[in-house]
C-alpha cells in the first residue's frame, strides 16, 4: 500500500488525534499522498471523555471512525496499526505487525499520556482519561462501587463512596462537577444507601483550581465547586496510591478506591524512539518550523512537540495548539514542494474554556481576541456550542445535542452501565484486606497493596 | 439484605430480561418484597442487538440500567450478581460471590443461549448475538475484516469479505439485511477494495426463510433479500466450523472468517441446576401455572419454560411469551397470598414481525387479532414503532429514533468502531495458515483449526 513506489510525495501521519487529522485535512485534494496511521479505527474526541466516564454520553458518541473522516479527501488513506519504532535514516516507520511504511515527510502526532511524576501506585491504581476504553472502565468502576456499597453496611468507612481526583485543571474540574451531578441521579438508584453521601474530593497541589485562568475565574470555579458539594483540597499533593487508599502530602490517609488522575501529562512514549534528547515532559525539541533540527522531513506536532511560544514558555497541551500545528505542517510541506519557504509556526491563542457543571462554565478569550471573560450560564452555553462544532460526525453531534438537552431538562444520566467486561460479581463482594499505613507513613513496602488489574491496555 | 428476616413474602426473580422485568412490574407497589438478580446492571434489549452489531445503534442505546427501571416500584430491589446454584429444599439461591439469597417464591427467568446442536466448531468460532458484548465484538470483528482485506490483495480469496449466517429465522434475516446495508456504507470507506464485493450468505436447513411465517411472507422475504444481494442458501446445513471456513452439508467448503450463528436457541444452562429432568431444548417442564410440578413456589418463565400451548406445541421463545408469563406469575403469587386460585397460563398470540431492511418489514397478526398481514414500508414502520415502544428508557428511545431518522435519510451507519479490546493490530495482518479440509471432508481432526479466543464471556 503505502510502500508501493510512487512519484508523488508521501506524507505519513502517525496519530489521528486533533493534530493528525488537521494535517490530513490541510493536505486534502493536493498533489501529495497522505497515509494516516492509528492503532484505533476511530478518532477519540478527548474533551468529552469525562462525559462518557460520568454516564452522560455513550462511548460511540465521542468517537468517529477515521475512514469516514478522510474518505472525502481522496488522496488520504488510513492504515490501522500500532507504530513500534522509527528508522529515520531509511525514512521508514515500523509497525508492530511487522510492516514498514516509507515516507518522504513524517508527522508524529502521537499526543500525550498521563504522567505519574514518579508517585508510587499511580500507574497501577489510578484511573486516567485518555482513551474511550479508560472512560468506559472508569464509569463501570464507579457504578460498581455503588453496587458493592449497597451490599455492605460498612461501605462508607471503606471509602467505596469517596471519589478522589488529583489535579484541578480543566479535566479535574470538569470531572468533579460531572461526578456530583451523576451522584444526584445514582443516589436515587440506591435506596440501600439512603443514609450515606458520596464524597468528591478534588486535590490540587497549587493554591487554586484552574491554575492557568485569571484570579476571578479561579475564584468563581472554586466557589461553584464547593457550593455543589465538591471538597476542594488546595496546596495538597498525592504522595502514594494504593487500591483502597491514597496518602496525601501532609500524611493524611484518605480511604478511596477511586483516584482519577488528572494531574498533568507527558508526551507519548513513542517520542523516545526518535533517538533525540527529549525536553521537559518528554516533549521533542523541534525547530520553529516544527521539525527535528537536523531532519527537516520529520515533524512533531501537538502535545508531543516542545517548542516555545512568543512568551518564551512551551505551548499548552491542548487541542487548539495541535490543530494549528497540524495545519501549519500541512502548509509547510506543500510550500516546500513548490520551492517556497514557509513562515515559522506561531500559535494564535483564542482563549480557554472549561465547564464546571450544569449552567456553569468559564470562558476566557485571549488578549489577541480582546481578553473578554464570561462565566455562569453564558460560559456553559459557549462551551457546549464550541464542543458541538468541533465534535466530528453529524450523527455524533445530533446524539450529543439531543442527550444534552434531554439531560438538562430531566437531570438524567442514561448510560449508567457496567460494561468493562470484568467478572461481574467478583469485585462486588471482595472485602478490603490491605492494611492501612501507619499515620507516620514510613513510605516503604509493607503497605499490603493488592494489585488491581492495570487500567492500561 | 434479602436474607434479613421479614414478615413480607419474598419473591426472588433471577434474570432481568423481558420476563424478569415483567414479574417485577406486575408486583410493583404490592405487599411483597421483590429482589431482582442479574449478572449485569442493565437490561439488554435483545431484539435490537443486531443493529449494534451492524453499527446502526450505539451499545448504550439498547441497554437500560435496571435500577433506573425498578426504582419507581418501591418494593423492588436489585442485586447485581451471578447465580451459580439453587438449594430448593432450603429455598435459597446461591450466588457465585458466596452469598445465598432466601425466597418464599422463586421465578427463574434466565432466558436462552444459542444451541450448537453438536456441530463441531460452533461454540469456538461462531459469533452469537445474545449479549451486548457479543454485539460489540461482532461489529468490531466485521470492521477488522475490512481493515485486513484492505492490506491484502488476496483478501477475497481468503473469505475475509464473506459473511455467513446460519439460520434464516427473524434474527438471521434481520442480520443479513442489515449487513448488506452496512456494507454499502463501508465499501465507500475502503477505496483499496474497489474491485471486490462483500458477500452475505444466509444458510438455512429448511426450504424457506422465516419458516414460521405464511408462504406469502416467506416468498416476499426471500425475494427481497436476494434482490438486495444476499445469497440465500436453502436446504443447506452447516456441518463444521473452523476459524477460516465452514463446511456445508453437501461437502462444499465456504471460505469465511465470520459465521453468525442464528440457528436456534436452548434454555440457559442454569436450568440444569434445578435438579429436574429437562425437556427438548433444555426447557424446564412446568405446570400450566408455570411452576415445577412438585414445587409450587418455584416458577420458570420465558425461553427456559417448557409448557405446551393450546396447539399442543411449545411456545415460541420470543419476548411476548416471556412478558405474558411474567405478568401471569406476578398475578399468581398475589392471588395465592390472598387465598384465591389463579387461572392457568394461556398465551395470547398477537402475531410476529421481522425486519428485512430499509423500508422492508413483515408483520403478521395472529388469528385472534384478525390474521392480517402486511409487508414492505408499512411492515417496516410497524416494526420500528413497536420496537420503540418496548425499548426501555426515554433517552434510549430518543437516541434510537433520532438515529433511525438520520440513517434513513443519509444511509449512514455511524458506529463503525472497533471497540472489542483485542490487541488492535494483531489479527489485522495474521495470515491464514489453517489447511482447508479435503473435498471429501473426512470429519476428523487434522483440520488445523486455530483456536480463536472464545466469543463467550
Amino acid at each position: 500500500m503505502a510502500t508501493a513506489r510512487t512519484t508523488r510525495h508521501r506524507v505519513l501521519v502517525v496519530g489521528a488525534g486533533f493534530g493528525g487529522l488537521a494535517v490530513a485535512r490541510s493536505l486534502r485534494r493536493t498533489e501529495v499522498d497522505v497515509t494516516l496511521v492509528d492503532q484505533h479505527n476511530f478518532h477519540t474526541f478527548q474533551p468529552l471523555l469525562y462525559q462518557v466516564a460520568t454516564a452522560g454520553l455513550s462511548a460511540e458518541d465521542v468517537a468517529h471512525q477515521i475512514r469516514g473522516i478522510v474518505r472525502v479527501h481522496g488522496n488520504v488513506r488510513f492504515r490501522m496499526g500500532r507504530v513500534s519504532d522509527f528508522d529515520l535514516d531509511r525514512r521508514r516507520v515500523l509497525l508492530d505487525d511487522g510492516e514498514a511504511l516509507s515516507y518522504d515527510s513524517l508527522v508524529l502526532a502521537a499526543g500525550a499520556v498521563y504522567g505519574d511524576y514518579g508517585i508510587p501506585g499511580v500507574l497501577e491504581h489510578a484511573f486516567m482519561l485518555k482513551s474511550l476504553h479508560e472512560a468506559v472502565d472508569l464509569r463501570s468502576h464507579i457504578i460498581r462501587q455503588f453496587e458493592a456499597a449497597a451490599l455492605d453496611e460498612r461501605a462508607s468507612d471503606e471509602g467505596r463512596l469517596t471519589f478522589a481526583i488529583a489535579g484541578a485543571g480543566p479535566t479535574g474540574v470538569e470531572m468533579a462537577g460531572a461526578l456530583v451531578e451523576l451522584f444526584a441521579v445514582v443516589r436515587k438508584d440506591y435506596p440501600e444507601l439512603a443514609g450515606t453521601r458520596p464524597r468528591v474530593v478534588l486535590i490540587e497541589p497549587t493554591g487554586a483550581v484552574l491554575p492557568p485562568y485569571t484570579p476571578a475565574t479561579r475564584a468563581y470555579a472554586e466557589r461553584t465547586l464547593r457550593r455543589r458539594g465538591v471538597e476542594v483540597r488546595l496546596e495538597t499533593a498525592v504522595r502514594r496510591v494504593a487500591p483502597e487508599w491514597i496518602e496525601l502530602g501532609d500524611g493524611e490517609v484518605l480511604s478511596t478506591r477511586t483516584l482519577i488522575w488528572a494531574a498533568g501529562v507527558r508526551a507519548h512514549p513513542l517520542t523516545e524512539r526518535l533517538g533525540v534528547p527529549l525536553g521537559p515532559g518528554g516533549r521533542v525539541p523541534v525547530s520553529a518550523h516544527l521539525h527535528l533540527p537536523d531532519r527537516p522531513e520529520v515533524f512533531v506536532i501537538g502535545d508531543a512537540a516542545g517548542v516555545l511560544g512568543d512568551d518564551g514558555r512551551p505551548h499548552p497541551q491542548v487541542a487548539q495548539v495541535a490543530i494549528q500545528m497540524g495545519k501549519h505542517v500541512g502548509r509547510t510541506i506543500l510550500e516546500r514542494l513548490r520551492g517556497s519557504t514557509s513562515a515559522p509556526f506561531r500559535y494564535r491563542d483564542r482563549g480557554q474554556m472549561a465547564i464546571i457543571g450544569r449552567s456553569a462554565g468559564v470562558a476566557e478569550l485571549s488578549r489577541q481576541l480582546g481578553g473578554g471573560r464570561f462565566g455562569g450560564f453564558l460560559g456553559w452555553l459557549a462551551w457546549l456550542f464550541v464542543h458541538l462544532i468541533y465534535l466530528p460526525g453529524h450523527q455524533n453531534r445530533v446524539n450529543a445535542m439531543a442527550t444534552w438537552i434531554y439531560n438538562f431538562f430531566t437531570y438524567d444520566r442514561h448510560a449508567r452501565l457496567v460494561l468493562d467486561r470484568r467478572e461481574q460479581a467478583a469485585e462486588a463482594v471482595r472485602t478490603a484486606t490491605a492494611p492501612r499505613p501507619g499515620a507516620a507513613g514510613d513510605g516503604v513496602g509493607g503497605d499490603g497493596t493488592e494489585v488491581r488489574e492495570p487500567v492500561f491496555r
